[in-house]
């Protein structure tokens, strides 16, 4: 006889027929699920239930504290500073994480960056940061504080001991189409960020045709229901909701974007990653209670000495030659006027064929494919004239990233307004 | 890389988002699953996203279809003689099958029944008929085919060859909260009813505390769906909507049932059994196209001769003792009065307790375990007389087969009304 307080067909026939689930419920069925007492088919039923009838606020409140309970919870409070991160949802040549740690850090706020690989079109952090010779994020928790407590900075893989109810849950809804439930995303976000152990947290949700959100009143639902969650277990949280219709700066690749970042960290890089990371610092500095410009230490070069050390207490070599794939291809314009579109998922996805990002957790990425453009939106470009440079180490890889470009750009006459950063979702007090 | 013609998050995702499936997307998801080439946690997502979302007529015929072309389907057009069968959704005291079946036959019509074991509160017709010495019904389909012809009513264990996908979706449903869906529950029962070659078919869809279906409407609904994939599929199909609130009948379990439906084949049994035997035999006749009065055959042996030929095609011995349960305690009425109520599902219940049903499919049944009644809702009584008579060879199951039973029964002054037919779906033409 099973000694189980509940029985798992109640549980799911009672969030199918729309009743909430009573917290015992709700902790019983994330623990038991962890361990292997509800099975995979039990739980994908009632994902389904869940993403078709949803969750009140008290319920998702405790199945987010449900989820960080299967596992251990960080905790950085002897550091002596203050602690703040930020979670993008990911977009097309999102790189902000890179410049935005060591900027922050460089105020004396530490950022416990955990990371994964993602399944995304381009890379994860961690893979951008692995095309720097030597970088390792395989880092035990003790290697992490003694970084945040030296270098304020730290990126690290994601280890099996937070949320692991997440890590099941996580694939489970990938193949049981239970992936785009605002509830599901909330909890799997905010659980992985609040075991991570920050005080404050900044979430960058994207909204547009590269990003998960498509309509920014989903967005904004999205980063309410993550603001309201950060607020319900301590952690200071804030949104800002951002546009993903057209790819963040220049670059789309790992390798590619970590040069970008470097030029942000120069005091030059691309207008809207400037905007973005000194917009996400302000917050983050904000929510820590450090009153500083942002502004200034991306001038004064001390957030690249940040950058430098964090990269170099990682085993990486901030001066390698991240060099470049073997093969490239210009994407001419095919008329003379204003780029008026350029679509973040045709982007994405041609980076992603291009080798830049993965199908499989377990395939390889390629460091050095990717795409550089050379107009965005509003700018002003000439028949003939490259609108963007292909890179890839596998020449046969070009006629497919072609194909995904295909309708992903237009050249017309009127200049498009684009509003970077669309709303703001303020901590809850 | 797979050649899979279909996503399965892709057929996930159209029906959670409310859209009809297409043909093809079906026929791959059913058999893909069968192959195992669809997980059970993406099935389990499908089934809960149907439980929602429900199907449309077009679908859901598509998809019984797509269940039967999992395995064989089996074909007695060349008997020589018409084919009829009935199936119950299934209740406390329903023995019918076994007087019906005989005396179907006995007017020339095979009755190709295929049963099963179920999880019922008491056994399957199976169960009913193993507690008769030497009965066996592992059959093949040519000694079942070569009984249809000689003797004409036969009842063989399912084998795995019908709709393989039906068991399998069946398990899953049973542990992810989808069983009672009547999608879900008609495509089910039809694909199974069709593959096994009848022609005819009639429903007995039970409706009551002691039935799957409590409401008269969703029953009715129930009904109307079978008939019409009856119909989709060539087969003629008619159903009857019957009460369940209280067991059919006298007896509850295996041999005591098989005592009863004797007793019925011999002109005798109680008026309910009878009645609603002769209604669903004159339905089966009637599809079949045979124009008798199936009474006559109760009447004058012909239905006992062909029971008796039945039981012993398939090594039974008619004549043998079936014997009694090692104990046996009365219940006795607490009062004088009329019995105005007698609960169908806490007399399941009771009987299952008892050892006359089983909690898992493994588990075996007590063949003569089980409840005889002495009263009927509308029989006057008199305290302490005794209401019925538990049996079961293990003395310890009667304290909680007695609280089974609590509440389970009322004493009072007005005559209950009990209509037995409560509706009638005919077939389509």
């Amino acid at each position: 006889m099973t000694t189980e307080p509940f029985d798992a067909v109640q549980v799911i026939t009672a969030k199918r027929d729309g009743r909430a689930l009573s917290d015992a419920q709700i902790d019983w069925v994330l623990d038991a699920y962890t361990r292997g007492a509800v099975a995979e088919e039990q739980m994908a039923a009632l994902a389904m239930a869940v993403f078709l009838n949803g969750m009140t606020p008290g319920e998702l409140a405790r199945w987010t504290a449900a989820m960080i309970a299967t596992g251990e919870r960080l905790d950085f409070s002897g550091l002596g500073k203050p602690t703040a991160d930020k979670h993008s949802t990911g977009g097309i040549g999102d790189k902000i994480t890179l410049p935005l740690g060591p900027l922050v850090a460089s105020y004396g706020v530490a950022v416990p960056q955990l990371s994964g690989r993602g399944l995304g079109y381009t890379g994860g952090t961690l893979d951008k940061l692995e095309s720097i010779p030597g970088w390792s994020g395989a880092l035990s928790n003790d290697q992490m504080r003694r970084q945040l407590a030296e270098v304020g900075a730290v990126v690290a893989q994601a280890g099996a001991g937070l949320a692991p109810a997440d890590r099941k849950l996580y694939s489970l809804r990938d193949v049981t189409g239970t992936v785009d439930s605002i509830p599901l995303i909330s909890s799997s976000i905010m659980s992985k960020k609040i075991a991570e152990g920050t005080s404050a947290l900044v979430l960058d949700v994207k909204c547009g045709t590269g990003a998960f959100m498509r309509e920014p009143e989903r967005a904004k639902q999205l980063a309410e229901t993550m603001v309201g969650l950060g607020a319900a277990h301590g952690v200071k949280t804030a949104a800002l909701i951002t546009d993903m219709s057209t790819p963040l700066g220049l670059t789309v690749g790992n390798a590619l974007e970590v040069r970008e970042s470097v030029e942000v960290l120069a005091g030059g890089g691309p207008a809207d990653v400037v905007e973005l990371t000194l917009a996400l610092a302000a917050e983050m500095l904000r929510l820590a209670g450090v009153d500083a410009d942002p502004a200034a230490n991306l001038a004064n070069g001390k957030a690249m000495d940040c950058w430098r050390k964090m990269v170099a207490a990682q085993g990486g070599d901030p001066d390698a030659d991240l060099g470049w794939a073997r093969e490239s291809q210009d994407v001419p314009a095919t008329a003379d006027g204003v780029l008026t579109r350029l679509d973040a998922l045709g982007v994405g996805v041609a980076a992603w064929r291009l080798g830049a990002g993965r199908a499989r957790k377990e395939d390889p990425v390629q460091a050095r494919a990717g795409i550089v453009l050379h107009a965005k939106p509003g700018d002003h470009v000439r028949a003939g004239q490259p609108l963007m440079t292909l890179h890839t180490d596998t020449a046969e890889l070009f006629a497919r990233a072609l194909e995904a470009l295909e309708g992903a750009w237009e050249i017309g006459a009127e200049e498009p307004q684009r509003q970077l950063i669309l709303d703001r979702v303020p901590e809850q007090l």
